[in-house]
């Protein structure tokens, strides 16, 4: 393949229609898919939704020890200044903090947690290291939603990411439910690209962050998929772990409830899948926003 | 009592706490209680929670016939003049069409059907007449979400509407589930009132129709009564009926689903709490929102 050939032109004038992904959903070979934890079962449910959930999968003390270091990153002013703090559209309060595995000790060890990454190298078939980390807080009543989106979409366009061949994992800090906007998937639907309308503006990440506007699939288009696929929102407790592939469609409602929405989120990305300059934008984003340094884990 | 004593005071500069209602949640005596098709049960359950959820109350004809009628009033050019049309706030469709059992013989029709309005007499005590009614439509993606709020808050502030007597009825066109915005409830809020902080501008309710700033409850006491009671979204097929009490606190969020959320709604409010002069507005709102001509059903 030419070295900056792209299989998924995006951000485009006119509307062109979605089609089925260039990529497998689940990489390597017959060695690398059994060598891992996770089950047939499990491997063949990813390959069909898009994701796997684990209720409850990490325990009362880690989940705590991660809210600590939340706390302790919000409040420290060497933190604020790395660019990577990310506010409420009409509040102040911190939405997200970028880069977390690497101004965290904590969140570092975290990522490289085997049950983790054993799940991620044995999806992805080769191995892996961070292409984006972040902590989000959703506060009780003022966290926004989020339009549905494919984050595959916005790694292509704006960061380079050539191939499908990456996993994102959720691990959420508070008890999910059905009224403080947790995280909806539309199953299935990472098994097609939608070609998003929309040149990206110059610093296009400085506005997406808070407010998606550019990188979102058109309406016919998410009715369609919505309309084989269905909706799905896993709930479960805090300590829950949500891998999902990234071009799996995906949004989250508002927080209507006294609750806050908190997660920690990392991109897995294939080492085989290094970046490239951006396939729709000017400049490459930020490196808090995504890694350029492959530092396998 | 006083002609304009107000017993509920709100818009009010600072904040005051809120307090138990100072009326009886259903009216009337043991002769009106049990005379209606309401049991013991339902109004036990109406008493505490602040509302009943009827599913499929009415059948698939029924509901057709509505949609229809919404068909044919958002096509009317009479039906725009009246003024009853409200849009959402970042697009021109239409969101609620107000006064409909004024200018729809159909929905005049279905706003005194006997399966209603008995229920309705049971609760109220005495007879009743429409104090608003109108049909919303949210569609598909572009329907907005409502802050929690009391209803009858707006009808006394802004209405002039003196006592907690009056009855909603929504009847849901559309199938209701958890991804397009059905309407949220907090069970028991009924049961207190809570002022709200900051004085009615002039002609609010052409913002507020769209969306609510001034008559919202402070998040203090909202997360009070969540703590206390939960949330619950009742769910149901099209044709399901949710009769709730003027002052249970409800909101919902956006539709973040391909389907749209349509219904009907019809205030009911007693003969005996006949509309004041506004007790925190400077003039009455127009008469499609508030009716002043008592016209017992």
């Amino acid at each position: 393949m030419d070295s900056h050939e792209d299989l998924y032109p995006t951000r485009t004038t006119t509307r062109t229609p979605m089609f089925p992904r260039l990529d497998p959903v689940i990489h390597g070979d017959a060695q690398t898919r059994s060598s891992g934890p996770l089950s047939a079962e499990e491997l063949a449910a990813f390959e069909r939704d898009g994701f796997l959930f684990f209720p409850g999968f990490f325990d009362v003390d880690a989940i705590q020890a991660c809210i600590d270091e939340l706390k302790r990153l919000s409040a420290d002013p060497a933190v604020q200044a790395t660019g990577g703090v990310i506010r409420e559209p009409h509040s102040d309060e911190v939405r997200s903090i970028f880069a977390i595995h690497r101004i965290s000790p904590h969140f570092r060890a975290l990522a490289r947690d085997p049950r983790i990454v054993d799940r991620v190298r044995q999806l992805l078939g080769s191995d892996v290291y961070i292409h984006q980390s972040r902590i989000n807080y959703k506060p009780g009543f003022k966290g926004k939603g989020f339009n549905w989106h494919s984050d595959f979409e916005t790694w292509h366009a704006e960061d380079g990411m050539p191939r499908m061949r990456a996993v994102s994992c959720s691990i959420i800090l508070t008890d999910n439910h059905e009224f403080n906007g947790p995280l909806m998937l539309i199953p299935g639907s990472h098994r097609v690209f939608v070609p998003c309308v929309g040149e990206t503006p110059e610093d296009n990440y400085k506005h997406s962050l808070r407010d998606q506007q550019v990188g979102v699939p058109d309406e016919d288009s998410i009715t369609e998929l919505v309309r084989t696929h269905g909706i799905t929102a896993p709930k479960g407790p805090a300590g829950s772990m949500l891998l999902f592939e990234c071009n799996t469609l995906h949004g989250s409602n508002a927080n209507m409830s006294p609750d806050p929405r908190s997660n920690v989120f990392y991109v897995y990305n294939s080492v085989e899948n290094k970046l490239q300059q951006p396939f729709a934008a000017k400049r490459p984003r930020p490196e808090f926003l995504a890694e350029r340094a492959v530092e396998v884990l």
